[in-house]
């Protein structure tokens, strides 16, 4: 049986509150092999406090040295397997930036780029990086473009990069891109891979027809591509899977996004810690579950800047004491995935979780760390199992069997 | 999706190296509750000096409870569901004499045994465990059979067991056993357990046909049975699936066979540890991967000399100073199965790991034993994982997903 169905089967009801902590990129590396990890040398005392009264473990995203993009490693903390449930670039893209889809879009990464006049060739596959307010420039210029019987968004990203949603009935994906990744050649035509899909292939070719004449006369973005086509997967109702009213509270437009893709309610927040916690004390009676986001550990990370990322878990630390203070059932703490700043990137390594209930098995002088958790009563778990385990910790699942 | 073809997404190519080094049988037993195993016991101040700065784990060959043979534990090594890629035991056989097999071949395991001259029936299934001298006189008159179409090659192995092979055009495996598994009856004929086997099987019954008649005055092996009649199985190229040159090294035919049916390169080495490192050295330049095996720790575990594992552990440790001057970049110590001298043959015990590269979570104080490894940063994997994480230690996975 599919582990979406057993929990479909076995949830239940009860007056609990659950609340998924991600600190972005959390899992981290010693920068010399007798170093700690941000984590561990983060001064944190509200979460050590909380490990000595909760159970601690590794969760791995998706499996051992597989390192997820930023929609696997959400998928799994919510409970999606990553392999079945994947979201194209186009849809992350247009998440990314904010934008509302629906499931009637086709979403598209686009990127200007330059062509020879005489020959189409590309020669700039990124149109020099032209700065962001030419993009805008050049978006607004193609938002004159209609095609029959669909709705056309055209909004810019940075630098070269802008996003295209087509929105109507009967779009479908499983289309080709159109960048040849090398220059010397033209763009490639869009191309469907299903025959369901090739009403929608001619849909972006006229479009893209119209868009080069267009931009024909511009230096040097005299041509676009289009690369990640999709559609928004079809996902299950987060609210209804768990019977939990659900609430999301992000800084940044892509995870707001992706809580959105699973049906929950995204709740407007600031852009800092504060704000965050505000919102959630804010909506507190509302909701079931929270998803609670935290960004900046993940961008220290990716800067390589291992300092920066101890202070934001410090940051958080010292907001723990309002959210216990709310009395949350269950409170899950840990990552989509690891970003350690000696690797400055996402990583595959598994990600330290600290699951604080009344029904654990502390171990004493425990710290939040990784590898206290490496050691720690939960043992190694998958970023899948999160959730259920959660849901069984708040008394929401009944037992599987007589 | 399948984890293979994950793989094959995911590859990259990075100047990177990585040394696979598996002492075959290598996880072990205490003897008595309060003992150590033969890990623990052994004085390895390199390999305790590594362990401190490197990850350790645990591996499971297959699944908890199951114990692998040689093929199956090696499979999973090099990161190929055992359960998916099964390997025939004539293939096996094979393999175990050096015999270079090809996709063309069928191979059996044969034994030579006793029948009634009157009734056919088998009086000795093993023919009185005739010495290896006389199978090779036997071997060497069975050498005339011819059959239309395919070449026939026989190869003594030792007491009263050979090798058959049959090469040719459209052979095929799914094919039953002559052997009845008691006396009192005749050998049974090989059938065809499916359609296409149909030829393969008349001609190894032709084969047997012949061999009779040869046998017939002989005593006391006056017939033959064949067992695990198997092709090789349709193995993806090593080389190609993770995008790492690779070389094997290894003392015994046996593991030299399984690394060629994956695809490596097979260097030849002379019959211990001290020629093994040498030609480690002499092809570092040349290859990204080396598959590095030590036999004797299994032939001690097998005979139950707990001392004499203790012994090849601590040669090992002699060379890893020679090892690591060569400056790998990842390199994983572990084994294919336990085999505990205090079992005397394979066990199902998972196998301490030690995963050495700059990105790892080391716990200091830890040394390279069982229990080190069972509590280590690393946590519990199958071996079907160490490949991913050897390719993501080594910088040869990107991302999945946006």
């Amino acid at each position: 049986m599919d582990h979406l169905e057993l929990i479909r089967q076995l949830k239940t009801s009860a007056a609990t509150k659950i609340i998924l902590l991600v600190m972005d990129g959390l899992g981290g590396l010693p920068l010399t092999p007798d170093g700690r990890t941000e984590l561990e040398a983060a001064k944190k005392p509200h979460l050590d406090a909380l490990a000595r009264v909760s159970d601690l473990g590794l969760s791995t995203p998706i499996f051992p040295g597989i390192t997820p993009g930023s929609g696997p490693g959400h998928m799994g903390l919510f409970g999606y397997d990553p392999l079945d449930w994947q979201i194209g670039r186009g849809v992350l893209e247009a998440l990314g930036i904010g934008f509302d889809l629906t499931r009637m879009d086709v979403a598209a990464r686009g990127n200007f780029c330059s062509v020879d006049p005489a020959t189409g060739a590309i020669t700039d596959r990124r149109a020099g990086r032209i700065s962001t307010e030419t993009c805008a420039k050049l978006v607004n210029m193609l938002r004159g473009i209609t095609l029959s019987g669909v709705e056309v968004f055209v909004e810019p990203v940075e630098d070269y990069r802008f996003v295209l949603v087509l929105r109507g009935e009967h779009l479908e994906d499983g289309l080709t891109e159109t960048d040849p990744q090398k220059v010397g050649v033209p763009p490639l035509p869009v191309e469907p891979t299903r025959p369901e899909a090739e009403k929608t292939a001619a849909l972006f070719n006229e479009w893209l027809s119209q868009a080069r004449r267009i931009l024909a006369d511009q230096r040097p973005a005299n041509g676009a591509n289009l690369r990640g086509l999709a559609k928004v997967p079809d996902l299950p109702h987060f609210p209804e899977l768990y019977g939990l009213r659900s609430g999301a509270i992000a800084t940044y437009p892509m995870y707001r996004g992706v809580a959105r893709l699973a049906g929950m309610d995204v709740l407007a927040t600031g852009h800092d810690i504060a704000s965050e916690v505000e919102t959630l004390r804010r909506h507190w009676n509302e909701y079931d579950f929270f998803f609670f986001h935290v960004k900046k550990t993940d961008s220290a990370g990716e800067d390589g800047n291992f300092e920066a990322k101890v202070h934001v878990i410090e940051e958080l630390d010292g907001y723990l004491p309002e959210i216990l203070a709310l009395k949350p059932d269950v409170l899950l703490v840990t990552g989509d995935h690891s970003t350690p700043a000696k690797w400055k990137n996402h990583s595959w390594h598994a990600l330290p979780v600290l699951l604080f209930s009344p029904y654990v098995r502390p171990v004493p002088q425990a710290t939040y760390g990784e590898r206290a958790c490496a050691a720690g009563s939960l043992g190694q778990v998958r970023h899948v199992d999160l959730m259920p385990l959660a849901m069984a910790h708040a008394g929401r699942l009944v037992k599987f069997g007589a």
